[in-house]
C-alpha cells in the first residue's frame, strides 16, 4: 500500500499517516493480521522522521487499529470494535464540515453525493 | 446564541468556539452583519481565557466568516465565498470519518442518514 503525504496540508504528517492506514484497512488494501513496515523502514521510505511514524503507530495502537510489540513489529488488528454509531469526535467534525459546506452554499444533495463517492471509493 | 463548550473533548476550546459560530451562521441563528460579543465579554461569559476567544475570532476573521476591527468590534460577514465544493481539508476530514465508520461496520445508508440529520438540524 502506498502512503502519500501532502506537505502543504494543515493536517500534521503523523495524522496523515494514521489516516491513510485506517483508510487502507477500511477499503481492504490492508488485511486483518497483515504485517506493517517497521517504523524505521517506513520513515526511510517516506523520507520523514522516525518519530513521526512512531507517533502514527502509537495512535493506531491506542485506537485499536493495529497491534504492535517489539518482537514481531506491527500488524493490522484481527478484530475491530464494531460500532453502528460515529464517535463523539467524528460527529463534531462531521457537523463542522457540514456547517462550512452550508455557509458556502453547497446543497444537501451535493454533500451527500460527495459522501457516497467517498464511502464507495475511499476518496472524493 | 448560546455557545456550549465540551470540557472533555479532544477538540481545543478555541476551535469549539469557532465551530459553533460557523454553525450559528450556517443555520441562521447568526445573521449577516450581526454584531458579535467583544472578546473580553464572551470570555467572561464563558469563563475562559480572553486569549482563547481571541484565537477563535482571529481564525474566523482569517477564514472570512467575520470582519473585525478595533473600533467597531466583530461582526458576521455580509458575504461568504460561495462554493459548491468542499475545501481540501474538509474532504480529508470527511474521508477520515467515513473510513473510521466503515472499519466500525457502519453501513453507507446509516452514515448518510447521520449526514442528512446534521444538515437539517445542525447536529447529529
Amino acid at each position: 500500500m502506498v502512503i502519500t503525504i501532502r506537505e502543504g496540508s494543515d493536517i500534521p504528517i503523523y495524522q496523515q499517516i494514521r489516516d491513510q492506514i485506517v483508510r487502507g484497512i477500511s477499503d481492504g488494501r490492508l488485511k486483518a493480521g497483515e504485517q506493517l513496515p517497521t517504523v524505521r523502514g517506513l520513515a526511510e521510505e517516506m523520507g520523514v522522521n522516525s518519530m513521526t511514524v512512531n507517533r502514527a503507530y502509537q495512535l493506531l495502537k491506542q485506537q485499536g487499529y493495529i497491534i504492535a510489540d517489539r518482537r514481531s513489529g506491527a500488524r493490522v488488528s484481527r478484530s475491530f470494535a464494531e460500532s453502528s454509531q460515529l464517535s463523539g469526535e467524528s460527529r463534531e467534525l462531521l457537523c463542522r464540515i457540514i456547517a462550512e459546506a452550508k455557509v458556502g452554499g453547497m446543497s444537501q444533495d451535493a454533500f451527500l453525493e460527495e459522501c457516497r463517492r467517498c464511502y464507495e471509493n475511499g476518496e472524493v
